[in-house]
């Protein structure tokens, strides 16, 4: 029966935008919960350690922030400017070269790429991504409609030859994706002549590069690798405080060319108007004490290159993987096993990890898994990698 | 000249979608840019009072907060869920009395918007808003490429008669939204008949109802009414921790059914994968200490009442305005000026408003203005409402 002229009301899914209805959790989300129990060593998560955080540093950064009063009270506790705290703004420019008004402050880099993928795409625009790459990066393109198109990425980082290729052929993306520094989740870095590349064919085709670096600054032993920005106009790069202080402060920044710095604040206007003050003050304060940050860094530095050799040395010899040259994770082959049957074994054996298949744009199921250095100290790694040897022999006999 | 094959990238607006290119900057934040000057009594912006915010508390609550490390290290500094940290829910669920499955924390309640609005708008549907309505309301959905059509407010709130007198003629709205207490601009408060109107006209005709509600506990001297949820099953409910703890925390929420819930948290997780952990779980204590809650609260709604009627007393016979009964601001006529023009003068004479057109969906210019009472004390407000009146004056002499 229908009531004349009204429309009866269906389920709430049916008010749904038709791309609402398709988003989905993110597998590792989905994944993270299903290892979050009791007995199980999780070197699934993309967590940094949380034994390195600087907590003593940021209370003392609360107080000193929040004893601050100006004649206008607490203003780390106002309103503030979308664009971000004039003080962090200011650190940031000074510790990228970007000019101050190229800076926005983002809530974490997640919300730079939902913004830029707001302001630049249309549905049906293609965008680039790695593939392998960093999920949550798809899942942010994903909500703006577009097209995915994935490039592999191999030792020396995403194959620009490919994308020229792709770009004679008649590709016209509108963002081209990439972490070019100790990529999630392969770990591996874009050499000099790819980023030289990449910011040619940019400048060129006319798309935007996002460049996507938290992990830029766990550097263990390599020198650090110019931006794409030194060989293109048109390139977004995105930090974050997640990686180098702490994530559940959520404070990321995107420097680019004002022209696109501009739209993305009128939107961030709308979206958020800006992020958490004191957070923000927070993060300036830490940045700004250069040695406080130059203990820290090298802290993290020494402590995760640590664990990232010594999970490598406990990895059962059919899982191959090059030793990580920073950042958080190791990238292993599993030599032909299928790692998203081999994590069931894996978790009754008590260990996780994520399999391949997560990072790809497709379905294919791939021979490889992302294992998480950096969460577990030392002991605990050498356990897991000695259950997830038992795992692989239970996982061989049942084959 | 144009070489062969390749889109010779254009400047980078030619890049941006067609809705970025359109976005504009609120009035009022670029107002306030221009009233920010040394020597302005501002009665324009929309902040809260900073001289109340409890800062001793919250730097308090920051201590307890990073000093209460568990096993998994300092969790106020690690990623968290996208839901929100499970403390603060349940203080939200207790407090609101929703269920905690149906509890979200966002960042501010602008970011409510901007996630319902993109979970539920598809370019072209209907969107109802209040005119005069809340400018952040209208910026988020205008981001999503609604048709936007205003529904006029009187004494009691929003005309639910002229609504449903719309929805009898055709209009199929998926959204409504409304600010049903201390309304920004007007003040008014949305009267009981009318809520239950609201929510039965939700019901009957399939939109979601979203209740914006950032004042309510700014009440000076009457009841609270009940909210609309009590009358239709689709109302999603937005609350705030910036007008009654503050703003910079950037601590929002959301009470929805379930099933309008779980698509906003899968976008928020591609949007910034959590609000900060430090922010929600200073909240949550906040929240929780009931006999610091009630006294803070009681100071607000004490100066706020103080405020509002000291600046009432101060105007020109020329403005009449209702008193306020909650929330920020007074609404006040100006009697046929065009209070646009009037703003030019009344900047010369060191007093800041905003002109009742700011708050209008379409470009009426209506002789109309807000007032905010909230962050200027007495003294200041007795010398504002004298500015004005020489403004006045000034503008009735050159007219």
């Amino acid at each position: 029966m229908r009531v004349s002229g009204v429309r009866l009301p269906g389920p709430m899914h049916t008010l749904l935008t038709e791309r609402a209805r398709s988003f989905r959790s993110s597998v590792i989300r989905d994944l993270l919960r299903l290892v979050d129990r009791p007995g199980v060593l999780s070197l699934a998560g993309g967590l940094p350690a949380a034994d390195c955080f600087p907590v003593e540093r940021i209370a003392a950064a609360a107080d000193e922030v929040l004893a601050g009063a100006g004649p206008l009270g607490c203003e780390a506790l106002q309103y503030g400017p979308t664009e971000g705290d004039a003080g962090l703004r200011e650190v940031l420019a000074s510790r990228t070269g970007a000019a101050v008004g190229c800076t926005l402050v983002t809530a974490g880099s997640q919300q730079g790429l939902d913004l830029l993928a707001r302001v630049l795409v249309e549905p049906g625009d293609t965008v680039v991504v790695e593939q392998p790459g960093y999920v949550g990066a798809i899942q942010a393109f994903r909500a703006a409609g577009p097209r995915l198109v994935g490039v592999p990425v191999d030792a020396d980082g995403l194959c620009t030859e490919i994308l020229a290729a792709h770009l004679r052929d008649g590709l016209r993306p509108k963002l081209v994706y990439t972490v070019p520094n100790f990529q999630n989740p392969t770990g591996v870095t874009l050499a000099v002549h790819r980023r030289r590349q990449l910011g040619e064919l940019s400048d060129r085709y006319g798309f935007v590069v996002i460049e996507d670096d938290p992990y830029g600054e766990l550097r263990f032993d390599s020198p650090a690798l110019p931006g794409i920005g030194e060989f293109g106009a048109r390139v977004a790069r995105l930090g974050s405080a997640s990686k180098i202080l702490a994530p559940g402060l959520r404070v990321g920044w995107m420097t680019a060319p004002a022209d696109l710095v501009d739209p993305v604040v009128r939107l961030k206007q709308a979206a958020d108007l800006h992020t958490s003050s004191l957070a923000q003050r927070i993060v300036a304060l830490l940045l700004a004490d250069e040695p406080f940050l130059a203990r820290h860094l090298e802290r993290l530095q020494l402590t995760y290159a640590e664990r990232a050799a010594v999970l490598r040395a406990a990895l059962v010899p059919a899982l191959t993987s090059e030793p990580a040259r920073g950042g958080l994770f190791l990238w292993a082959d599993a030599c032909g096993v299928d790692t998203a049957a081999l994590l069931l074994i894996a978790l009754e054996h008590g260990v996780a990890f994520v399999p391949g298949s997560a990072f790809a744009v497709d379905d294919r199921v791939r021979s490889t898994m992302r294992l998480s250095f950096a969460s577990l100290p030392a002991t605990e790694l050498v356990e897991a990698g000695s259950r997830l040897s038992a795992a692989f022999a239970a996982y061989e006999g049942n084959g």
